[in-house]
């Protein structure tokens, strides 16, 4: 038996997460808060199971989550979507990330993909049929930026997609409005669409803002928005995301959605369509995850690593070109057993895993956490 | 847009619950309980979600609910699945059969599916580029059999898997163990692979067994068998599912499985594993069920409908031939907007929508409801 992705192996994720708990490291591989979540979302959650909210909800999503999801694009970034037809929630990001894929790619398009890339688009691709095209960010002093100029002139007539990720997991980057206006500026007149997934919204510092593709008219008119509330809420286990998209894909998208999960858990998706009524949590959230940014940065500059610009997600991107000279992989593994502290090379995200030197550290962890990585980080 | 499913509408549950919904009718049509879920359950959720268990699970699952998994299927069927390569939880039962059906149907495969068959089935096999090859069962008065003989005639060399459903929806049958050998004789010397949905695993009547695949050795060692917690516990919402299959297979699945969905809701599967301790639940659930498909046999044959034999599930299929001439779909429609009572045409399970003047009800359902929907159904 071989399946339709016979050169996959185990997720980088996992593989870091189990070398990470077999050799007792503190674990910034895989992103994940060490710290819980607010005790009235669990509260919230608890009341809809006990008012037996148990059985299948709508194959969309439950209406009140709906609700609160187009109230909260509508406040953030001024778009409207309509509740009953231009939502749906899924099984977490990544089910949201694949059925779009599968919804528009058919065998022989071209799909475009930014590298380094998250590790499910490209074997949603293939599963799909679709052929990945991949365009390479840019690395210099200011970090890593999207050559939109190479974007469109890897576009052709049989490109169906380009896939962006805002705040851009694992580099950080966090898109401008140019970058949109550029991308606005590629796909205008053609028939491509537009794929964003948008799961760290919430997390941009120094005063960036995020520009969601939803914030855009002109590109929300043809893409697919992805978000979830794992990041968001420090739940990444509850596995409950959402896409938004004008009311004819996602027409399109609901066909392959029902057949997939057909739908979501109803429990949880009521408990945090009430504890959403408070918008100050994600408000907030920006502030919260700047300061251990701020704490982790201030920790690595005691040490040999070199840090790039983060200026969104829970991640930081490090090089280590003055410590090793090992490959990527090897040195996250040595950092994991060695020095205990676990990382994942971002040779991953890139389909021909190009070597860059450089690692990716989660700081979505307790102070004190992060306070002992440093200092095993300073011993390197 | 296309999407690789055109030709695909809502699906059949979804339009008649809104429709139900809309008429004011009982609904007798989608499956599930109107009543609740013992609170343990519940409870049990709560404890895991209060205790932290709130980040990602394993990709494959969390270990204490493999398990349990395992620990039940060796009980109740003698085998004995290996925790860690051959359970993988999943989003449901949906996910189950459609990352099954990915993970081994490549473009121009065929696939026997037996009808009336469920009605995830065929759009996952089409979205995988596969051919979907149907065997229709025979209705006699003992009910619906499967024509083995038809099914090993179908057969050959592009033939990639055989999906079975014991016990079945719409029909309620029961496969015996006749049944299972004959499919045994079928596959073997072939690579053809089975996948056998059994999510109705403990809805069996009569002092009848269940014939779960895994039941049989031959057979298990070239099945993913799947089932779900919705059915079993009264929360169909959950939507919390597995998938057992031999390690090989299982590294297949797996593959697939992490770029769909990734991993599955966190407090609910260990609130699930640590409520599978006791295994009263599920035995006492035949008994459960069998009484109300009485009460509800009973009212119906002082109706018009004349009653099909139901061996298992929570699904009693009826002939209406002698109270109208309408199809399956229209009468499924007259019975909800005008008796306010819904069902679901059986019609609706067949590939080119094949007409047998049978609708099928749900009598999982409190007996007051029940009562009401008897009355309503008597007046017809
Ligand atoms: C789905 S597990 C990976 C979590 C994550 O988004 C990351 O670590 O990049
Ligand atoms: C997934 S909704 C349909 C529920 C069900 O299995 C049925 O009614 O047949």
């Amino acid at each position: 038996l071989t399946t339709r992705l016979p050169a996959v192996g185990t997720t980088v994720f996992t593989r870091m997460s189990m070398l990470a708990a077999q050799a007792g490291a503190v674990n910034l591989g895989q992103g994940f808060p060490d710290f819980g979540c607010e005790r009235s979302l669990l509260a919230a959650v608890n009341d809809a199971m006990q008012a037996d909210f148990n059985q299948y909800p709508m194959m969309s999503g439950a209406p009140v989550l709906r609700q609160a999801i187009v109230a909260k694009i509508a406040a953030l970034y001024g778009h409207q979507y309509h509740v009953d037809s231009e939502i749906t929630v899924t099984a977490g990001a990544t089910q949201a990330l694949t059925t779009a894929i599968f919804c528009c790619v058919h065998p022989g398009d071209e799909v475009i993909v930014i590298e380094p890339v998250y590790d499910s688009y490209v074997p949603a691709i293939t599963l799909a049929g679709g052929m990945p095209v991949s365009v390479e960010m840019e690395v210099g002093p200011a970090g890593y930026t999207v050559p939109w100029a190479k974007v469109a002139a890897a576009v052709n007539g049989k490109t169906r997609l380009i896939i962006i990720n805002t705040p851009h997991n694992p580099t950080s980057t966090v898109l401008r409005a140019a970058d949109m206006q550029a991308l606005a500026d590629i796909v205008r007149g053609t028939d491509v669409l537009i794929l964003s997934d948008e799961v760290y919204e919430h997390m941009v510092y120094d005063g960036h803002q995020h520009e969601s593709v939803s914030r855009h008219a002109e590109l929300a008119a043809r893409a697919f928005v992805v978000s979830s509330f794992g990041k968001t809420y420090h739940v990444t286990g509850w596995k409950i995301g959402y896409v938004a998209a004008p009311a004819a894909l996602m027409a399109e998208f609901r066909k392959v959605h029902q057949y997939n999960v057909f739908s979501v858990n109803t429990p949880m998706q009521h408990g945090i369509a009430s504890y959403m009524a408070d918008p100050k949590p994600y408000l907030e959230l920006p502030a919260f995850y700047q300061r251990k940014r701020d704490l982790f940065r201030d920790g690595l500059n005691n040490t040999r690593f070199e840090l790039l610009p983060a200026d969104g997600t829970y991640f930081q991107c490090v090089r280590y070109d003055k410590i090793s000279t090992q490959t990527e992989a090897e040195f996250a593994e040595w950092l994991t057993t060695e020095i205990k502290v676990a990382a994942i090379p971002v040779s991953a995200f890139y389909q021909q895993g190009k070597e860059s030197g450089i690692v990716r550290f989660c700081f979505a962890k307790k102070d004190e956490t992060l306070a002992l990585a440093l200092e095993r980080l300073g011993k390197v």
